[in-house]
């Protein structure tokens, strides 16, 4: 089977804290305490396991909160080839109840210039065994911004194609390595670019250098800018949850049917579908898989013009 | 040196988040990210460490939590002599801004039956080196109730003296081993006897088992009930701060006072001055070694009567 290698720089221990209520400025207890490990590529890593597909994990983790998502990682099954950094993997807080939610970011590790070197060798050897290769999220300080062109290159030379997920500079200075698939949101296809309207924006990555550009417009589905056509892929209907998920739905599905060389309009039904299926599970990379299969059936697409 | 044993079945990792502010029900930044080995035994180490003295830290540790704490610990040169246990050792964290905190403490691991009679029987081997032994803080689900009564018995058949700083059954079930100190503070020794006044209280602890008590009662000093008489100790102003630490100096420097044989005026002393300086101190387990050499010189003694 295909292996589909994904690339977290930027990993994370996703602890979530549930209470029954918070009294702020005061001493609580927590009920229960759930671990798991995330980042972007982590996530789109677990949801293309729950689709049966074989992945491997790759991106800097150290410390204490790197041995614990390491652990959690294991405990998915999922194959950990994550590189080994002094510094300390940050952890993201959820402070849960139930009707609110409040999200604490520890600052990310800073990378030595030889912890970067080592992690390229390590992704060129990685990436000879891998079919496709997933760039995903933020870069930690200390990682250049044109990371993403080095690794891009590098697995463009290597035969294996891209997909590219990230915003700002670690975006734009990504498009150079001509990423096979580029995954902006709304607000990082305007930060990106400048323009407001969508097409607009898509066909200036692409001159940048996305091979492929698929936006995804939160309730307005995904608008597909391909070298086969342009379409927009409509979800059935509007679901609440997990936004952050959601992406990365869409990621998974997207490198599954690059490795399948499945037609772009099959791809994009995929990918709405996945998207939605994560949005409604609220741990991040899980998607709830009857969803998946019925909104498979019921996703609207259209061709639209350029 | 004499050596003394610091106990903790329920250590923790203190995480302390500082941030300028804090959006509730929004995503935040977390600027820096604090950790220190915490529970009551193990500041009450770091405080004797502090003072030149030679300390062991024991109790339970265990997972991610357990290893992180354990290299804190390491850091600070303190000796670990914690026992390993499967469940993960729980976390308190501190999220903190320029004008308010919010305390989230995890819940504790499980210990198995195993376990505790492992921690037992390594107990009884490192009170063979111990001059003195502190059990302090609160028991882990798992462990029984009567834990500080059977490692006290222990204790005493091997001729260490112990000293007790607990609350509710953990405090009244220790008072079966005849602990030379008990150590409780307002809150605990009206729970532990229903005497509302601190005399009356002090003395049901002793009829109890205690041989000594030293009540710590915030602004108002301590109040000791002792075989040799009984004092107040009051320090000569108030101090704002960490009230949590205020307990563990008394503990550090009552223990201190055992292993030296001081007399009792001195050892009450001591323990006024180092806890105002561990008030003042915002982290757990340290002092201001400056107010402590100060206060020795300005607290006031006073002989009460029965």
């Amino acid at each position: 089977m295909q292996v589909i290698l994904t690339v977290t720089m930027n990993a994370a221990l996703d602890v979530t804290y549930e209470l029954d209520s918070v009294n702020w400025k005061s001493v609580n207890r927590v009920r229960t305490v759930r671990n798991c490990a995330g980042g972007k590529g982590i996530n789109v890593a677990r949801l293309l396991k729950a689709l049966g597909r074989r992945v491997m994990v790759s991106g800097l983790a150290g410390g204490a909160t790197g041995a614990a998502l390491r652990a959690e990682l294991s405990k998915d099954g999922i194959a950990d080839a994550l590189v080994p950094i002094a510094g300390e993997s940050r952890r993201t807080l959820a402070i849960v109840t139930t009707d609110e939610a409040t999200l604490l970011n520890e600052p990310g590790p800073t990378v030595s210039a030889r912890e970067w070197r080592h992690f390229y060798d390590h992704f060129t050897t990685l990436v000879e065994d891998a079919d496709a290769v997933v760039l995903s999220g933020s870069l930690p300080p200390g990682v250049p911004l044109d990371a993403y062109a080095v690794l891009g290159k590098a697995a463009r030379r290597l035969g294996a194609p891209v997909v590219l997920d990230t915003s700002g500079r670690a975006l734009t200075e990504g498009l150079i390595a001509h990423p096979v698939v580029v995954k902006p949101n709304k607000e990082e296809l305007v930060s990106a670019t400048g323009f407001e309207e969508t097409l607009a924006a898509t066909a200036a990555l692409r001159r940048s250098g996305a091979e492929n550009v698929v936006a995804s417009l939160g309730d307005q589905g995904l608008l597909a800018d391909t070298t086969e056509g342009c379409w927009r892929a409509v979800p059935p209907r509007r679901l609440v949850g997990n936004a952050t998920g959601a992406g990365d739905g869409v990621v998974a599905a997207l490198v599954a049917g690059l490795v399948d060389e499945s037609p772009w309009p099959r791809r994009l039904v995929e990918a709405t579908a996945l998207s939605a299926a994560s949005v409604i599970e609220p741990k991040a990379g899980s998607a709830d898989l009857d969803v998946y299969r019925q909104f498979r059936e019921e996703v609207t697409l259209e061709s639209c013009s350029r």
